[in-house]
């Protein structure tokens, strides 16, 4: 099997239906799964990160119940116990498996979670076969469904690279091949933006979760921004110069758990013979200092712009920059699956792939925000609060899944996801 | 001794000298420790309160540490080991007592911080002596010292309050007179505010803290705003609808905690012969269901908010309705120590008093903030993440205290503090 | 493949050789793994419970590091890293992989631990065909490293339970018949002994632990004991005498754990259509009345025992009363895995098999104990406090394993093991 | 006030009533209390201890509850609420505050707790009057309350130095004379014990606990015991060959816990100027080497002794020993407090001073132990399980509490009693 052409979406001539990217989408996600064994699929690393056969089970359910249960006359549940088993965090969908034990489910057997899969995806041609898929609510619903199986693509790499960066073996998701030597750096060039008032938050008829609308008119005061992602290199310059050691650069929050965890470097960072390494889907590998630097939280993200005497940017001024956004795009359609250093080319780069970058905007509402009804507003709305926006895409987003609109959101003190960071600054 | 009068400011005809406010917040830090034994002073009920003792020692070392030992000729420090037992977290102090072992401090002892209490009250006054009181420098750190004091008086009283609150004798800080059958119900009224472009933040010669400024350019669209607090009537509806029983009403950071801690109602209501009670300052009384409902969560504030199908304001939109307050102010001058209806007056009553009012809006900082130099700069930045903004004033903020451009933030699972909540809504 | 055949140990005419018992042993812990996926035995319920693949390779791994890296010429590990994943405790040997990660050791896979184990196996045949198998010290560890695996067999089992216990599927680990009706029921017989010295601990040639020695002289007071364990039919009677909810009955500790932790029946009893069911090896299945109590912690058996007007016996007393044990030995050679009703029998039934006995007393060394030289010696001495011996054998204890001065141990408060308890009493 | 008098109780020439005895002890507990301000004595520095406050009012509760109130006609509670406050253990008896949150009670304060003692002193002097106290079950409940406010007193005093050895002044309970040179060494010297039964457990008329009893008989092997305490030089020794860091020495559960809190010296040294000093009553003073080392647990006195080639007494050995006691008695009566270097004596010294002694003996009930019935019943039987004993006294226990048969208990990991360690060892 090709790897590569399997995970990638080829950039097609015509825009596929909706169907075709249903199916291609379902494909992708057992492709992914594909270099793991059963024992790796089954096990989950932390709270946080759920078990490869979790995600796979668990982006089912979603079609299967609701789509499927409400949407195909005379569906039948492929197992009445599954949906307590893969309900994530639905309340209305009634109680459900603890997260921190879904590691423990080795029932049902990774085969019996390939059976189901297979199960829903002959329903959905089923579905597809009646026509029905066009209607505008259950397209809506496998538009979500789609771009929800996505994300757990996208955390199906970070939370096996979380299980395997524990492993006294440190094993590779896939070799990788040695890296090229990056010899055209990326100097870091500052674009500026004028105050204004602009419209945030998506518009048109594709599709984009609730998250990102109402569209609204914002106020952004004048502000420059980098072109490109902060560095491993400029990293550990922060490092050398006492960046975990100064609690003037922190924020009081990261101070504290930065001390209490003993952190010293990102996430994934390892010495080995008097060297940086950094453990990646490729295995544990020298730190490229051109690439950029990921697996930082947020507490350290704005440790390090303090350090520069700058700012993380709002998601407003990323929204606007991302108007100037080369067309480099190194998220998973690429297949390299790691950040890989700025391109030689003209506006703001890395902003659709390599590593999600941290605003300083908290996960908030849009102004008249409202969640959908039923269970499916708990998709977004219940968790604006504590977390922060992350903007752009990384190097395991599937492609043609982000767009200037979208909003990420993690906790201040996460790292395990392909997190890095932009610096910005107040224009005059 | 007349208690209200020693801890109310009387609102004098001339603002009073810088010198006689710091004199005055002084003596009424005393004043309001005079009710406590020296046990009372002590103790304190959990990590985040401190001991009343605590809270005068460590506005003391404020002063000196700030004030005294860089500016007053020839100073020396009271006692060598003062500051690492009363720092509070200012890292570039140096190392200091954990705050979650500030109640074991029964050395020094109460007299010897009130000792300690004077001795710095004389070299205050050998600084106004010299008149050098009067250089901005030196007035800024006192007006600065001053102000901390304040809130620190706030913080002894929810300190206390909470832990009387542990306490199998249920003591009163002071007796209450019974509450006045309220006659006149404050009916909610809702005033409409249209959008536009306002200035946010402080402006002028007066004090104000680092994180009101700078003064900015923000939009607002179009609101409305509720003229009083809801009330503990309105709470029990929200009670009786299943408010902690049913999660879609709630962010799910907060329904995960209010299942975990067993949360059914405000934090100091108790339920005694069916019927629900609260411990406030005067003891355990029949909750007044006209009063404001107070010690709610951001969690539970949200979570009734959109019971109600409203939602918290912004602290941008609390600061444009801040300029129809009426004047009803029900703060720690009143000398009542609970909060009380809304009274009959036109404009948004309770503004300024009665409950601090959670807002919808995370505690950043404003475009251009920039933390001052040196320790002093650890003041307010710091703390800008995961904490959420209130607006306003409570029932035990000093007099005087409290301005529009008020930033007061806490966690949003906080509740030991006397916080409530004013809905909000779009308007069309 | 015939289950039962291959996890028994046939009784053998002739009494076999070390080298085949080692060759059946090892066999044997395979044979066990066979009805469980990868998956299955790749985690761990709990940090005390280890995954089955951990216990195949950690038993591997013993042999390896005591009996070939010393003793087989020009022996090479098979994995440089292995020793880091699985030894279990024995600082003498190194750093090793944390306890409660032993659940995130997808790699090595499940193949390549089988392909170890062959590794292993092949070589103690290569050290057999050498003949110093015989020799004294060779033969002591071959002995010690086939009794460890026996231990590891034992937990194999119960671990997987505990983690099929977990599971929202309650898997059987192997389906069984519908339990026969046990028409005979055991009535309890009370056995006395009269007061003496006895001798307690192992003598003879045949392999024992360290900690069941040095033999010594002990001082028995008369007693009587139980002639069958206490029956699932006996515990409900405590149950419903509030045997869960009156502190009298309980140590302080054990109380504190039980309101803690919402105990209110044994560890594996689930309610179901208002029936008491009990987890086990074959699933979800009515609790049988007339078969033993089992995985009760020394808490519930000493709360029991006091409500019951009686006590647990000593280990002393165990092993006087030993030599009066009925011939009855529902162990793993039994092949039923789950604890039967005492057959109709004379002398002391169940001494040997259906549940460990909780004893009175703590796991302490044995008079004039000495552990041996080298990390062998942390195999039993260094867990000598705050444990209970327990005496016998279970349904999954391998036939042959145990003896009359078998001494096992856990802390107080575990219950995942087959542990159940016989009562006793002082004799006049 | 002659401290020393007042806490110590003179030897008298004939045995003194009961009364007078209860009246001694009541007031000594005051006196003990005298060199602490009202702070001081109410706050708790861990979970472990309890106010000192606490111990005064629970204490008086404790003769409220068992004697005034069943025994003397028409008594009346002081306080309704105290049984709350002030019960420590005893569920028979009802609610009660968390043991954690003594250190909370800021009310009742000190002066009503002092109301309340001389409340119940005045109720007891009455029931003295009436002669009753003469009844057997009266007599019996009066010296248990004595006996147990004698215990509290020790925790007394070792509760107020875990409290300041947490202050940043560590203060002084009592300034202490610095220490005299001890010139006259006590050299260590084995004496030899033969093999044999032997009474064990209390006999006779005079009081004694329940868990002393009955009195049995006990096989003991032929031993060695040090006829005096483990020094801090030569614990001093055991730290320089690496007793904290070799894993060898320790058991699993202790090796595991110093790691992980990092012990690396006695709880109560400190290391200043490059030399270890000790916290104890007098504050902080420099190490005698020559003193018994205190505050150390079962597992750094079970790894000492494994260091030294020697093993921990059992408790039968060490009351067998107790019979060749020399006469000296460093217990509360001297004064000092604090441990204090052997002197130069015939016998086995120390047995009833300095520091309670670490066994091996498990804290289990003595065969045919019945504990009492009703809530007193509470007292010892309950807290049989996990916890080690300890025998003799020490330098803060009351004169004339203990005897040879007298078990103390603690959990192998507690170290802020004044506990050491003796050496034994098998004689051929």
């Amino acid at each position: 099997m090709n790897f590569q052409s399997s995970i990638s979406v080829a950039e097609p001539s015509v825009a596929p239906s909706l169907e075709t990217r249903v199916i291609e989408t379902r494909r992708r996600s057992l492709a992914l799964a594909d270099p793991l064994t059963a024992e790796d699929q089954c096990v989950q690393a932390m709270d946080d990160a759920s078990p490869t056969k979790w995600h796979l089970a668990h982006t089912t359910w979603f079609f299967e119940t609701f789509v499927l249960k409400p949407h195909l006359a005379g569906y039948r549940l492929f197992d009445e116990r599954f949906p307590f088993c893969f309900n994530s965090y639905y309340e209305a969908e009634g109680d459900r498996h603890p997260r921190a034990h879904r590691g423990l489910l080795t029932r049902p057997t990774h085969a019996e979670v390939v059976a189901y899969r297979a199960h829903i995806d002959e329903s959905l041609d089923k579905l597809f076969a009646t026509g029905m898929a066009h209607e505008t609510e259950i397209a809506r619903l496998l538009e979500i469904g789609l771009n929800h199986e996505e994300q757990h693509q996208e955390l199906l790499l970070t939370d096996i690279l979380a299980l395997f960066a524990l492993s006294p073996l440190l094993p590779a998701y896939r070799e990788q091949p040695s890296k090229p030597q990056s010899k055209q750096k990326g100097e870091t060039g500052w674009m500026s933006f004028d105050s204004g008032i602009v419209e945030i938050g998506h518009t048109g008829s594709a599709f984009c979760f609730d998250n990102e609308q109402p569209r609204h008119r914002a106020l952004v005061h004048p502000f420059r921004m980098a072109d490109r992602l902060v560095t491993n290199g400029e990293w550990q310059e922060f490092m050398r110069a006492g960046g975990y050691t100064k609690p003037e650069f922190w924020l009081a929050d990261g101070w504290a758990l930065a001390k209490r965890e003993g952190w010293e470097a990102p996430l994934y960072y390892r010495r080995r013979d008097n060297q940086w390494h950094e453990i990646g889907l490729g295995g544990l590998q020298p730190v490229d200092p051109d690439a950029p630097v990921a697996h930082v939280s947020y507490y350290e993200a704005d440790a390090y712009a303090r350090f520069a005497g700058k700012r993380l940017p709002t998601e407003f001024e990323w929204e606007v920059a991302a108007q100037r956004a080369a067309p480099d795009r190194n998220d998973l359609g690429s297949g390299l699956l790691r950040p890989m250093p700025a391109k030689n080319e003209h506006g703001v780069r890395q902003m659709f792939g390599d590593c999600w970058e941290w605003t300083q905007s908290a996960y908030l509402p849009f102004p008249g925000y409202k969640a959908p009804e039923g269970a499916i507003g708990e998709y977004n709305g219940k968790f604006m609060v504590s977390q922060m926006v992350l903007k752009g895409a990384s190097c395991v987003t599937p492609a043609g899944h982000t767009r200037p609109t979208y909003r990420n959101f993690f906790y201040p003190w996460q790292r395990w996801q392909f997190m890095g960071l932009r610096l910005a600054e107040d224009a005059a």
